[in-house]
């Protein structure tokens, strides 16, 4: 199911079973797994690689340098960066500011959360709506604030 | 006015006077009552209930489970939830997960605020751009922050 | 370089060189200097002043009552305000609630972040992503949080 008004470019690589709801983006050299969701208005940059049955949800834009494993769940409007100091000077991918941002197996970032680049989000790791993610957050925690800290194992 | 590029399902009660701007989904079963605007790429889900003379602002995402009530803003890329521990896994409906989230009369909510599942926002209330609300708000007061705490008495 | 779903009112002064992404939509009385990026999804509101060489990220929403320098840069899901105290009633443009808000040549504006309205970004700041900016931010400073601080010169 592609909906009419979703851009898939050329040259991503989609699975099996895939959904992409209205006004989504998926840009070239992206790779979207078996039996994802692709929501609403979500922008999937270039280079993206996105494992199997993973929700990214309603207006979440996921940018270049972003890897997602497998049974991940990525909330609504949730924004990822790549470059630690934004600005409109400069080749931000040959800088050195440019990060990647790992998001590992059957982990879920809530709602309207920052990820700033560079992180790794653990194994079945929450991440709390409407925080920030500033640092690395450990396997198996529940993380929110902003900065988001580790609260307790869930 | 109903922009062309907006999506308007079957089954939307859309009531007199409505606008809905350009990119906005109404989703089939919500209701929407007189005098509303529902702003550009704005995403009102299925069984949303909203009032009467209500302006959901600009890329809102208001999901299955918000009650809205008459006179309330929403204010741009403000999000709602409705599960409390989302995943990937299982059946968010009907897995003891999901909460509604009361807007009451006359409410308004800031630019970019995160509404977590099962509160309420009183009758009258503000709550300030940015914040986080994982409480309920009292009726007439002004709250803001992550987490936001009410501050004062409008 | 336009692309064919974004929407641009007529009496829109464009720049030289202005790419403007899919889904955008740009009001009538805004201008646009040389050499921007309008990125996708995102909606400059009318009047809004935007100067050379400004990268407007996804989702960015700039609404009526800002100024923006040249060699600006505005992250994604970036949301400003122009009302002070919003509410669905009223006439928000003359009510005294309205605040114009300031963007200084050179700043950044992280991912996320929201912009109370009525504060100047100084000269080459750096708000950090998923700040909410409620004073002015001096000139060359980062700053960042919820509310946003000062917190070195860069």
């Amino acid at each position: 199911m592609i909906h009419p008004t979703a851009i898939i470019e050329e040259g991503v690589e989609l699975g099996e079973n895939v959904k992409v709801w209205a006004f989504a983006h998926i840009r070239t050299g992206s790779k979207i797994g078996d039996n994802c969701v692709i929501g609403e208005g979500a922008h999937i940059d270039t280079g993206v690689q996105i494992g199997n049955n993973v929700k990214i949800q309603n207006h979440a834009l996921i940018y270049h340098g972003c890897i997602i494993g497998n049974d991940v769940f990525i909330g609504p409007n949730v924004v990822t960066t790549n470059d630690y100091y934004p600005s409109v000077f400069g080749d931000w991918k040959n800088n050195g500011r440019f990060r990647s941002t790992y998001f590992c197996k059957g982990c879920s970032i809530g709602a309207n959360s920052t990820i700033i680049c560079g992180v790794r989000i653990g194994v079945d790791a929450l991440v709390g709506a409407g925080s920030v993610v500033t640092r690395d957050i450990p396997d198996g925690f529940l993380a929110y604030g902003n900065p988001a800290r580790p609260i307790k194992e869930k």
